[in-house]
């Protein structure tokens, strides 16, 4: 049993928490929390421990119900891999906590890539993390780039990819952000840092990638060209490559799906968790070929598409299973695929 | 058993069908829809025996892989009540197809009231439902305030209601609805006819609504002020009777729960159906007293409120249990409260 | 002439310097700017003389092109009298600016109340500014509701205000404001501060308000409610009341305008200077007298509604004209009313 | 003089009126609308004589004050030259009313490329609409689209174009049009009509578009990949080609403008009627050479970028002027460039 912690409680920590409860070979040893409010309670209704980032506020959490199983250090001390989903930045300056505890741990994609030795995607490169100790899982953009890009690379040799990303603006719990009535170049420079993030794992990938912001919460959208080495015959070919991808949907043109409010809807529908959708999302008409020019759209569930590339992570770095073992055992306890 | 049949299923009619299920004292027949679609196959991996209401469609199901079980006609006939959760203006059209097969109906408050002999709402008025053959369950945002208003008019007396309701402006399925970028008065006309639809429940009330429609998916938020005829001493006693209602909850401000981003994020926490919020959700700061005058903000899911309404008025129609029986088993198997 | 600065010149602070520039008796001596940007690029266009707030930041400005008329301590000991229009907060921090050059201050409404002796409304307090030094023009939310408690107030007498505030999240170029998909009660607590803030126009006056925060940029949106105490005897009167008032536009209903696209698509339509309108704007049809009860709706162009104020305030400030006088010079110069 | 009518008065509509009236070489007929609203009123207001499309309905215009000065066919029969800017496939079925009429037309982009002998565009294709009788200004979309094609492909040749259309969902005044928060592939199948639109200017032109659509009013977004022929030196060639063409404008990184707010923002600072930007945005920084691969982002306001070309292209069909003298006398009444 691989004993986990999770530090850092939001919208992907407590994501993990919950996969990593699912998992037949691991045990959740606590999540780590630094303020005390509905999330908190949702972590202690659940059934997990909590632990507190800072010590001082323990009191605060016991007035609203909630008892604390010990700080974050004693958390770090107990488990054998931390997950740290803290927000951006955060995760580099908690590393030294991991290292004093001599604890390997997964960081998030919002750490700069240096925070660990390999960025990590579990198709693509599952045996680098066996022998280190810090892994980090890609942002959920570059995960949904890496997975359409893995297979096309292997199957017809990539020329260059060119993608058009169009980011939600915040999750749906974030009303401090922004934008309300504007599209934004963000960044305005070309290429985004998207695609140097994405060669983290395709070190020879050309790509360049754009960035947006726009009014939406739900899930990122990406406008997608790629130019084959070797396009094949027809793009029923692709269509069927990519269908054949254990986390990549293909959204059937006759099941009028027109965005993500339709696709939660139909997560949902299948009874998923918290709607989530932890798989690429590619719309089928939209998979196009103009000659050595491979074009689709895809959307991404960005609070969940990492999230088994956390638990495939967690496996990775503690040399528990193989790439195929823990990928297909992953994929079978959250149910992914339709 | 209750044989229930759902013929619209669509936003709603999926809701209902799967508390239907959930029931003990209930047996669903199946759903009718028209089109063959994403909602179609859920209905199908859920189980449901799915009836067609356009026979000429039949084989565009089967090409999408859907067995169809029969006609609505043939579901009509099979089911002890049907609820109609078609579109607005549907649903009138269809009461000769109930009449017809002498089925009673539940219908929703999207039609008018004259649809029905009576419009229902469990907690307030059960009873009146068991003698009739066709019922019409109030709007979302009507069993929000008749919710509110029960309580406060059993408890203090009311003088009058002043509603303002500030709400979304589609489902989150339905991007073809606006506005995007504006707050629109809807009806401009004052009092809307969300003060009458509450009136078709409390006929002596004294109501006053002003309506308004704005850029956002999840929930609808109330802007309540009640003028009480025998106030309480403090707002400490509102707050303590909303808080004992079965259907409300109260949303402390420890929580740190700003809007319906939040409030739906709770809900999924807790491992809810498609994240469902059954209750009005009242920010407790918000319950206010001033003099004779009681204010309070409520977020109500417009998605949801009123499936368990929905379920209860099949027994009322059907004179199963009486009214504290069914709203308690209710409540029970859909795990109201939390 | 009466000799005005204006520093902080962003939203607020360019629309009080075209009207400045745009009265007879006043003279634009120059706007104060913090950073370089395309603002301080209009600023020179407009041909108004620039001066910087941080003197270390002269080689900036030079370098994109805008010469710099000085620091803003220049300014002020220039002015006769100072437009604030810099943010909330930095506005009272300025206080002693203003006092070390004996130079009176007009501050805006994101200021507290204390920053001056007194707040400020030209048809409801012209008088009272006259013997200050500094006076605060109160929020654009307090400006649109007092503008409608006065001749209510004067004609029939008011026994109670209870009023809904639908704000906009943020103005249209400030992309960094949410939220994008919620409607949040801000504040959460009741009453909002807008009904004290009103207060400090009408002591006496018992006035309830609720504020909400939703996905808008272009206008507020108010849901009132007037109990009078001597109500006429229709609403016709009431709607002749408003639209006889100077600074209030009256929607009638084959205008077909539904909200703020359309309201600021007939300002633009009548050549305002960027769709700018200055007046309440109160939909006729949403006029409604239940008993003593009126009821209406009215948008609110939050950045603009407040500068005939200002530039009254400066008139009553520095002792010019009389309050009559002055509003019609200001009304007759901006071409308010259509 | 030429004796121009417009025939559709709504967003287009009325910049063309407005247009038109600057022009010293023309004379305006006339405006035709159907409906009597504030666009009615405000047409009258500009001075602009109001033809009714709908013989029935005049009594309506009087009735709000509205002087009618005849019906649509007097005003085609009076005009030179009429414009259509009427919605989306109503001008196919109005040019048997101009056919009848003897009178040459211009449409707009919302009309099929069949509706007229010539897409027109006036830096690509002037001369072309010198012998016709009936012309199409192409959308905004595709206006855009080619005010960047057509110097990049004179000056560099061009190989290929890739482009995602990020979509305002409806304009400022249309409250009915979504998405409200989604980011919706639209259409989604690729390439999406507008690179055929392009096309019809382009003959040769190897380019492939993307859409989608998306919760804003103020612009459309284009994120557009060029693969060059032959590619300048540096990308600084390619910027000073871009700042050097007549409708476009080079947005640089120190006006700190990261949208359309800020930019409509910067345009009313400019004096601009109606904040309109008639100009192509480019944004400065997110011009990038890659090997022959150039990128950049540009912001199109659909409300006013084909009000020029319009212009020009009832000089072009009239054989008034050359195109370097129309485009440069339309310019100049305008006030097109910063
Ligand atoms: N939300 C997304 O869309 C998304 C997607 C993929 C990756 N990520 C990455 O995942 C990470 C977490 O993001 P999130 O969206 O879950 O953030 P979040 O804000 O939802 O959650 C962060 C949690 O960390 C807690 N926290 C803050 N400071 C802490 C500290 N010093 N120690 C421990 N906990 C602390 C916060 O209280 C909160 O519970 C970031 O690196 C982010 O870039 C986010
Ligand atoms: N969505 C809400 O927020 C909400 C809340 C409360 C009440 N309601 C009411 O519930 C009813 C249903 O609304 P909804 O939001 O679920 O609508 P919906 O559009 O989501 O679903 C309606 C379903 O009915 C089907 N349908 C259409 N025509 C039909 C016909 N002739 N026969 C059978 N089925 C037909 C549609 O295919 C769809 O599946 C309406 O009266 C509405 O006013 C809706
Ligand atoms: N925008 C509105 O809707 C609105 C409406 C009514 C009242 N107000 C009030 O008007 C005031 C100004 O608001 P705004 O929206 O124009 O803000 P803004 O941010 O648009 O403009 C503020 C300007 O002040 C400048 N500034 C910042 N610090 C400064 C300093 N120390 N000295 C001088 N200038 C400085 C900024 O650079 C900017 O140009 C606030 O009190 C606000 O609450 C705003
Ligand atoms: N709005 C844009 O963003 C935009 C941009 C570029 C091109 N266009 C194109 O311009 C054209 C007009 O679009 P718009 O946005 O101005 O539309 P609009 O709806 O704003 O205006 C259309 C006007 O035509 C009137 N009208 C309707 N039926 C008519 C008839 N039978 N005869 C005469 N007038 C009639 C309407 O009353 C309205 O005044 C369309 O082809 C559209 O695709 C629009």
């Amino acid at each position: 049993m691989l004993r986990v912690g999770i530090n850092g409680y939001g919208t992907i920590g407590k994501r993990v928490a919950d996969a990593v409860s699912a998992q037949p070979d691991m045990e959740l040893c606590g999540v780590a929390k630094v303020s005390p409010d509905y999330v908190a309670i949702g972590a202690v209704e659940a059934g997990y421990p909590l632990y507190v980032v800072d010590e001082t506020r323990i009191e605060e959490f016991r007035e609203i119900g909630v008892d604390v199983a010990g700080t974050v250090d004693e958390l770090v001390e107990e488990s054998d891999v931390v997950v740290d989903a803290t927000p951006s930045g955060i995760g580099a300056e908690n590393r030294s906590l991991y290292e004093r505890h001599d604890t390997p741990a997964i960081f998030q994609g919002g750490e700069d890539a240096t925070v660990a030795e390999v960025s990590f995607n579990a198709r693509v490169n599952y045996d680098e993390a066996e022998d280190a100790d810090y892994v980090r899982v890609v942002s959920c953009n570059t995960t949904g780039l890496s997975r359409l890009v893995a297979p096309l690379e292997e199957a017809y040799g990539i020329e260059k990819v060119r993608a058009t990303l169009v980011r939600r603006g915040g999750d749906p719990n974030q009303t401090g952000r922004g934008p309300i009535n504007d599209a934004v170049p963000d960044p305005v420079s070309i290429p985004s840092h998207h695609g140097p993030d994405v060669q983290t794992l395709f070190p020879k990938l050309d790509i360049d990638t754009i960035g947006l912001k726009v009014p939406t919460t739900m899930m990122h959208v990406h406008a997608i060209n790629v130019t084959l080495e070797n396009p094949p015959a027809s793009e029923d070919d692709v269509r069927d490559l990519l269908a054949a991808q254990e986390r990549t949907i293909m959204v059937p043109e006759y099941a009028r799906i027109d965005g993500a409010g339709t696709l939660k809807d139909m997560a949902a529908d299948a009874g998923r968790p918290r709607g989530d959708i932890w798989e690429n999302c590619i719309w089928e008409e939209s998979v196009t070929l103009q000659g050595s020019d491979l074009y689709c759209m895809q959307a991404i569930h960005q609070e969940s598409d990492v999230v088994p590339e956390n638990v495939d992570a967690l496996r990775a770095i503690s040399g528990h299973l193989s790439g195929p073992e823990s990928r297909s055992l992953t994929n079978e306890t959250l149910g992914i695929g339709f």
